[in-house]
């Protein structure tokens, strides 16, 4: 029998799981289908490869990354952690609960590095096209060798979209946006918090980008943060020069007015209004169009196009879990190209599948409810597949903890431990308050005995 | 005999030409072929078209616009005026020699909304893929209809391609980039010179755009000006607070290091580096690749795509003449497509015309010389069409001026005036200095009578 050919769209957290869900199958004596990764990027590590380039790359095409400097992780990590490889495994120590990017893009490359699966990847290589052939059920996929400057085609049995969902930004438009005499970005593009020092900041939205970019910017140095939100405010304790405030409604010059028929001076206005799900290598018979939820539209079991059962997504799931929820996907995509797992064939018990999965998400609301609610979904993907069970409900536990420990103190949760569901053991406390840890290097972070140190004296 | 389908990519100053030639012979009563253009954009304009945005557009496609807030001509309209529609038929009266990038638009889109082709035009619809198809010797386009969010592809006898090469940036990487803490752009993302005002600005390029987005930051209050060149320097007799620099070694924090040993400290880098003939959406069988040059690469008559006579580049060139070239081409492409122009099919033919424009670019050398070669290749054009004659040799003259008139002083050559080509008439002095011209609006600009009323005063 012919050995079947995998494409994979993108090698970021989603695409590297699912090539390392390959590897491990295979490093148990199984054979494994022949994977290709195009991946546009000159790196691998999608949103946590962090460039300092925003719009075009190098290349010409969009920068991937939303990636900012001075990012940490905005839940803790034992949430997060891989089941087959753990931080101490990685870092050969226990680390801090909230890791900068720098840290977390070496755990995440650590195990990738280990599986020795990067000649899987063509690098600088983004898919210009993908096509669906009825006649012998193959895909004919459009690829263009950036090193090269030369497109090619090649068939595939499947493809599995892997290319995430915070890459392209939403931009609505508002009256005197053209008139601005300020730098006006998206979250998208934001790169330095330093770049804002002293400036009176504007951000519309009340969601993660808004939450997280406005804080980073007070952190380092801005004059005032003004968050604008549409429906509801954040509500956290905010800092003395932090202030919400409803709706944009028209800047005037460089003073914006509100809904409530306020308005303030402010120097730069920052969008952070989401992403869009964009694949503008796909034709509609491929195409995923779905809203940011947790149960998507159209995907079986989260993750099988239920218009043609060939075509996967990873990760495209609003998303409380990360990294182990797609490990949690791609061993079980895995198991069902290689046959051990059976996907329905009758469109009908596809759509039920899905429509059950937006009916009782739309049952409940609030974010614990969320977080159950992806937590069961991560359960229920693993029982079916040999990923190493983990306690899920102790990673659902951490999260809890830490939507608490945000409503205490904002600018303080980064300071907080949680113990790891993976090996058991406690988080030291970082060796420095968030707010003032204005290094974020990976070798001033990982310096757990600073803390001993700073005990000592 | 069937009406042959033609597909013109990008209605932007090249593309909206092609479509006023075919225009122009159905008015004089000949059967035109079917037009479809494809834009990206929501307007007609290209890089006139302005956007506020940078990145990616409210479609989720990369901003076309280069275009930012205060530029004005960088050359004499004198140059560039359709011979077809003058700046006093469109303005009612004569109009000052340099304008602004919003009278330029109206000029542009008035001789295309008396042309009445605006339906032909599908907006906010990119064009993702093409291939030829040799067994019909057709072309297959696959769009991307972004309203009703839905691909689609199409046949057509012959690709103009009109996209434009001001697009993608050329973006060098610099040592020391990524810890930069102010903000790195490209010419491409550059909107408002406000956004400088009070900084020193560092800006690596010695060509049109580090010159004009430097002189436009001087104009509007930036603290300091200092360009980087890497071959020669540009050479203006340029105001105290702007520096002329070898090229960049590296950026240590916010110090510049250039290659003299010197350094300086900057709170912003634009990059001044030019941009890519890119076409993502062309296999490799129908693209151009070319240096910025004018001589293109592999385009007979500087038009028809030697590797397939069915396919046209238009405005492919570096450009001294704009306006009128892109009409000598648009005019020559379309009696290519009638039949009223025979295209060699012989690969050598093509190839040697090819050969002795590229060797008649080299033989010579400055700027006249090169003024004067495009100057041939536009009335070499017009020659075998019915494009109005007119005098090309007038407009080279204006460009003679022009030259002469920038080393004078680079900060004045905007005020002066040149004679049409197309009526003979003078242009008038325009009302302000433009260093002094803070609001460049068309309803200020045009007031022509200003300058009678400061006589008088």
């Amino acid at each position: 029998m012919k050995t079947k050919r995998i494409a994979i769209i993108g090698a970021g957290p989603s695409g590297l799981a699912q090539m390392r869900a390959f590897e491990s199958a295979r490093s148990k004596g199984e054979e494994i289908p022949e994977i290709v990764c195009f991946e546009r990027q000159s790196n691998w590590g999608g949103l946590w490869n962090y460039t300092w380039r925003t719009g075009l790359d190098e290349n010409g095409e969009p920068v991937h990354s939303s990636m900012y400097r001075y990012l940490w992780s905005n839940g803790p990590k034992e949430g997060l952690e891989f089941a087959d490889y753990s931080f101490e495994e990685h870092f050969g120590k226990q680390i801090a609960s909230y890791p900068p990017r720098a840290v977390l893009f070496d755990y995440i490359e650590g195990r990738v590095l280990k599986a020795g699966i990067r000649d899987w990847i063509r690098f600088n290589t983004p898919v210009r096209f993908v096509r669906y052939n009825e006649d012998d059920e193959t895909f004919t996929v459009t690829a263009h060798d950036q090193v090269k400057d030369s497109t090619y085609e090649e068939t595939f049995d499947h493809v599995i979209c892997a290319s995430g969902h915070f890459t392209t930004p939403n931009v609505p438009h508002y009256e005197g946006f053209e008139e601005f005499k300020g730098r006006i970005l998206h979250a998208h593009d934001f790169r330095d918090a330093c770049e804002f020092a002293g400036k009176d900041l504007l951000l519309l939205g009340s969601s993660y980008s808004a939450e997280d970019i406005g804080s980073q910017c007070w952190k380092y140095g801005a004059k005032s943060i003004t968050t604008s939100y549409r429906s509801a405010p954040m509500g956290f304790k905010w800092p003395d020069n932090w202030d919400e405030v409803p709706a944009l409604v028209r800047m005037e010059g460089n003073i914006a007015h509100f809904k409530d028929g306020s308005s303030r001076h402010v120097d730069a206005i920052i969008l952070c209004t989401g992403y869009k799900h964009f694949f503008n290598f796909l034709p509609d018979d491929l195409r995923l169009k779905t809203t940011n939820r947790l149960a998507t539209a159209d995907l079986y079991k989260g993750v099988v196009f239920i218009n043609n059962t060939k075509m996967f997504y990873l990760g495209m799931q609003d998303q409380w879990f990360t990294f182990n929820m797609f490990d949690a996907q791609a061993w079980w995509v895995r198991d069902a190209i290689m046959g051990k797992i059976e996907v329905p064939t009758d469109l009908n018990v596809l759509k039920a599948d899905v429509e059950e999965r937006i009916a009782r998400e739309d049952a409940g609301d609030g974010d614990k409810y969320a977080i159950q609610y992806q937590g069961d979904y991560v359960k229920e993907l693993i029982a079916e597949t040999d990923y190493p069970d983990f306690d899920v409900q102790g990673a659902c536990e951490a999260f809890f903890a830490w939507k608490d420990h945000k409503k205490e103190d904002i600018m303080a949760f980064r300071n907080k431990s949680y113990r790891s569901v993976i090996t058991g053991t406690m988080a030291p406390a970082h060796h420095t308050p968030w707010k003032d840890a204005l290094d974020d290097s990976l070798e001033t972070y990982l310096q757990n005995e600073l803390v001993k140190e700073k005990e000592k004296a």
